[in-house]
Order: structure tokens, then C-alpha cells, then sequence
């Protein structure tokens, strides 16, 4: 799944309040979601967040497990977390993504959200847009979910996860790992 | 799912040089375990560890988001982690649930790893048992995954998760997240 790319966004997302916030990062997302990123095969994996702290915060564990005690204790966290881009916002990622395109194909930018939209479109139509090896940007929110803006500048928004009881408020972590299986049985059925 | 049981075990599990150790709770193991498990409709959720420290510690932090500041500050967070049942070993939940079982089923124990084994059964065959009703409990090591002992003794042990690479280190909670996934998809393909 080279030309699926991840984007975990801490801004602009929202609070509890439905506020417009930058949120802090959790140091297991990043463990969690680089794990699967590449075990799922995915392009790049951007953490996005404008503080600077929070930026240097990611840079310092990334360093730990892949330069420090980490990377000699746990080899298989290091291969994971290199992996790991940090940006300051979703623009510098897409323009990022689109410049690396030679061929006529358009970066697809595609939100996910716990709930439903009018325009929410199935795994189904993702899952072939990777198939065709199209570039298609995944957008993850922390905290709340992804800000308005964010749903309404996507090119799509993925449909909710549903499992088997009207209760669907999962963590990022594990929406991630279910999206992400989805997508990937696109050759034989599991 | 509610004939599906899931446990999260802290003993007996391997650390990283494969010696027997009790592992320590993880409080986000916790929180995203038992929301998939609200989720997906799981039957039962146990923590599993003989250590009376970390049972005091879990019971604490359930304690904090079911009648303390947490359970109105986030009342779906208290919805999923009133699910969890803390216990000392796997036997006392394994006559647990076979104490709870009316009919002539006997309860079915399915260990997860990491690696594939001789006896490793596919996702098809538990999830016909789940759509069957027939009581199961699927068990979850932390650190570096079950003793022997535990995947000796169960009745079966589910297949490894591939993604799309040769890697598949996943966390535990990434882990769970899928195999429940994988396993509710048995009305309707998703």
C-alpha cells in the first residue's frame, strides 16, 4: 500500500466543547500507528503538529529508538519509528506529496470522522483507489476529531466504523489498525 | 458477540529474552481494550494479573472514570471501562465462565501469537464458532506474548496477523483491535 500516505493531525482538531484546539501528542500513537504503518506496507506516516515543543517532544522519542538505548534494546521499534516524518501543518504535507508526483494522477486527500456525512464514501472505493496504486492521503484526528475545515477541504471522508453495538468511540490507535486492515485485503479475503 | 470473552494477560508472558515474567498494566491497554470491546459487543473483558499492586492500580483507574471526576467528564469512557473484570490467574476465568454455562458447550480457549504454530487455526473457524454462539475466550499476551505453557494448554491458537510486509510487530492493542474486527465481519462482507 506504497501510495496510501497517514497523516495523524493535532491541529486543527477539536475539544470535548467542539473548540478548535492543538492537542497534545500521545507517545503511544506514534509506537501504535508506525507499527502498523509498516506492517500494512503505507508510503509515509506524518505526525502533524504547529508547536514546537510538541515537535521537538516526537523528535526526541524518535531519536531515543532509533540513534539512543532504544534502537540497540528494540530493533524492530526502531525500523518502525524512523519511518516517521514531523510537520507543522496538513498544507506542508499535501504540497509535500503532490511535488513528489511525476504522472498525471492528483493526490486524493481523504478525512475520517466518527460520524456520518452526506458525502461519507465506503472502504470499498478506497480500498480500489489503492489497488490502482493511486496517491491517496489519509487524514487521522486526535483529541475529538478533525475540525470542519479539515472534513470540508478533504477531497473525500472515509465512512465510520461501525462494529457491533451502537457504541463507536475508539481511539485514534485503534481506528487506525481497523482502517488500515480493511484496506489491505484487497487480493484474498480474511 | 456476546458468547466471544476476551482476556488481557499480564502472567504468565515472555519478556524480550523469553524468561517468564508478570508484565505490568499498561493504562491504555486498558481504555482502548475495553472500548473495542463496548464496540464490538464482546461477552467479557478480564485483566489478568496476580500482582496485587497493579490489580489496586486498575481498579483505581476504573474506580476514577466510573464514579469519580472522569465518569462525568467522560461518561463513554465510563460506559467502556465499567466492562472490565480484573482477576488473579486464567484459571479463575476460565471456571468462571465455564461455571456460567447452562447447555452442553464447553468453553473453546484460543490463544493469539505472533508466531504461526503446527496447530494455528484461521480467523474463519473462530469466527464460525462466534457466529454459532458458542462460548469462547480469546486470550491477549502483553510484553513479548504468552508463555508456552498458556498456547500449550489452550485448545487452539489463532493465526498470526499478516498485513502487507514481513513485518508484524504489533501492539497488543493494534492486535486486538483487528482480530475483532476481522472476526465481526460475519453477516455482511465489510
Amino acid at each position: 500500500m506504497h501510495t496510501l500516505h497517514l497523516a495523524l493531525i493535532h491541529h486543527p482538531v477539536l475539544n470535548k466543547r467542539g473548540d478548535i484546539i492543538s492537542s497534545a501528542v500521545t507517545n503511544l500513537d506514534l509506537h501504535d500507528i508506525s507499527r502498523l504503518a509498516r506492517t500494512y506496507g503505507i508510503g509515509s506516516f506524518f505526525v502533524v503538529t504547529p508547536l514546537q515543543d510538541q515537535q521537538r517532544l516526537v523528535k526526541q522519542l524518535i531519536d531515543h529508538w532509533i540513534r539512543g538505548a532504544g534502537g540497540s534494546y528494540n530493533p524492530k521499534r526502531k525500523q518502525a519509528l524512523e519511518g516517521i516524518s514531523v510537520r507543522s501543518t496538513l498544507e506542508e504535507v499535501q504540497s509535500e506529496l503532490a511535488a513528489g508526483r511525476t504522472d498525471e494522477a492528483n493526490l486524493l486527500t481523504i478525512a475520517t470522522s466518527a460520524r456520518r456525512h452526506h458525502r461519507s464514501i465506503g472502504t470499498d472505493r478506497l480500498r480500489q483507489w489503492i489497488r490502482e496504486e493511486h496517491p491517496c492521503l489519509l487524514m487521522l484526528g486526535t483529541a475529538w476529531g478533525l475540525a470542519n475545515s479539515v472534513l470540508e477541504q478533504a477531497d473525500h471522508i472515509l465512512e465510520p466504523i461501525r462494529g457491533r453495538s451502537d457504541y463507536n468511540h475508539l481511539s485514534v490507535r485503534s481506528a487506525a489498525a481497523i482502517i488500515l486492515d480493511r484496506l489491505s485485503c484487497f487480493d484474498s479475503l480474511k
